[in-house]
């Protein structure tokens, strides 16, 4: 491709389609390009692939190998777009069809991705910043590890936490913006390996509907770091409360104060996602554990999960 | 603009974006144009949209009055992308801001949209028609009020089917490629107005994780109906019936046998959605009714949501 792409066309399920939400942002925010996130059905069973020449293609799939993500940078390689993949497995049929790979070096072992969710957000966030070739919000990046960090030693809070959320069998997680994906993952998570129905939200989106169903004891998690979105966080934690039900927050805002609080480390909002997520991963550990679960191997999982 | 629009930008929020996704599909097929479901914080709260110049950009708004929708518009107008409303509200600023506006004149009354929704998945539905200019598809559409005044006489066969729904708490929503709107949009009705905590999914997806949840006495809607996504169905539907789930599948395929039946009529897949949401809002109806509750005034939601 000659030109910079007009847009994105992403692609990745489960998990990597939660790391592809947060490119939604990042790209859009950080460097102006419009993110699709593609259906690859269109590809692999409408036989119907939209027309991707001024697109760059990028695919995310830790095992590599799922057949439909596949066909998707096949066919961008096809119609000669910059074609990526973003993957766990480099030596996979996805590292083999992308002209461009990144490994994330995850080497992950457990079914339920959480290093190569990480690793992933920090893939894209890296190929973010080298584009834009900009110094000081290199630093920023390098600054999350640390507060990764920070946010494993508080495992005995979010365990306490947790006590109120294993007895339920539904919960929301809401976030919005860059942490929109991050609500996905939470409640993926939280689906997977403690088989609790935990529906994310993005917090303006659930005005529009959802709201209808919180009731008094409803666990919500509400994942509002400071930033450009946080404006309406403390009015919904407000109404949230109201309406009784058990919230938790995952934050930096002082303001935010109903509800259990899980204080984080004060990081840029671009940041956030790799760190928010942490506290989430935690919680759906500590559920389990109340819960006699072992989360390395939940029920009805395999580990390659292969769509078509 | 001078050139076709490379891509397509589509914002809307709850009902609205589930047309949207119906819009990924079809402009997808029909078209060969890639559509982005676009972030409307990017151009509120980040002040950061995207780069739209070789995009067309639609959105779709029950009222046309939710701030964050206008804002994607008027930036489209802003950077000369070519802008489309599709609204129930002609007269209202999402209306004034846009090129091209394509009333649903659906006048609806109701708090949780349906008219508005079959209307608006409707007026796309035209509009691809009338872009690709063809005959043969338009006869397809036309066919399809007949099919839904059809699926309407089954009422009594559902409300039946709702009794094992109305005592639970949750629930899934199952659809792929054109149908994955669909399911969407049901789960969404479910919690609007029957506060059922469903949650929607691609049957694709629903394997990367989410099958976890299912337990004996789970209720799963399955839409199902012939096309080019449904040869995994058959296999689904014995695997959801195998883990004991009570599972209603909205289909005209003669292979799924398992769980209730509601059997809707043959029609091309593009247009079933106009038909498979029908026995989905029939569904919420009934389950309302069972509870006691007015489905026209749902707790906690108001006919206009402006979000920001």
């Amino acid at each position: 491709m000659k030109r910079r792409p007009r847009f994105v066309y992403l692609v990745g399920r489960g998990s990597s389609e939660n790391v592809g939400r947060y490119a939604q942002y990042l790209l859009g925010e950080k460097l102006g390009i419009p993110v699709a996130l593609g259906n690859p059905s269109l590809f692999t069973h409408y036989l119907r692939p939209p027309d991707l020449k001024e697109a760059a293609v990028i695919a995310i799939s830790q095992s590599g190998q799922s057949p439909d993500i596949c066909s998707v940078i096949e066919e961008g390689r096809r119609q000669g777009s910059l074609t990526v993949a973003i993957t766990d497995n480099p030596d996979s049929p996805l590292g083999d069809a992308a002209q461009q790979v990144l490994a994330v070096r995850a080497k992950e072992g457990t079914v339920a991705a959480t290093q190569t969710y990480s690793n992933s957000l920090a893939a894209i966030s890296l190929l973010a910043v080298c584009i834009r070739g900009d110094k000081s919000i290199a630093a920023e990046l390098e600054a999350a590890p640390e507060k990764m960090s920070d946010v494993l030693g508080r495992s005995d809070e979010i365990e306490e936490a947790a006590r109120k959320w294993a007895s339920g069998d539904r919960a929301f997680a809401l976030g919005r913006g860059y942490n929109y994906g991050t609500a996905h993952e939470i409640a993926l998570k939280l689906k997977e390996v403690c088989y609790l129905l935990a529906h994310p939200y993005s917090s303006a989106e659930f005005l529009h509907g959802p709201v209808a169903v919180v009731e008094k004891g409803l666990p919500i998690l509400l994942i509002a770091p400071k930033g450009a979105v946080s404006g309406e966080m403390p009015s919904l934690l407000e109404r949230l409360d109201g309406c009784g039900a058990t919230v938790l927050v995952i934050t930096n805002d002082e303001r935010l104060k109903k509800g259990k609080i899980i204080r984080i480390p004060d990081c840029k909002e671009w940041v956030s996602p790799l760190v928010t997520v942490v506290p989430g991963q935690l919680l759906a550990l500590h559920i389990c554990n109340l819960k006699g679960i072992n989360p390395d191997r939940p029920r009805g999982l395999e580990k390659v999960t292969r769509t078509w």
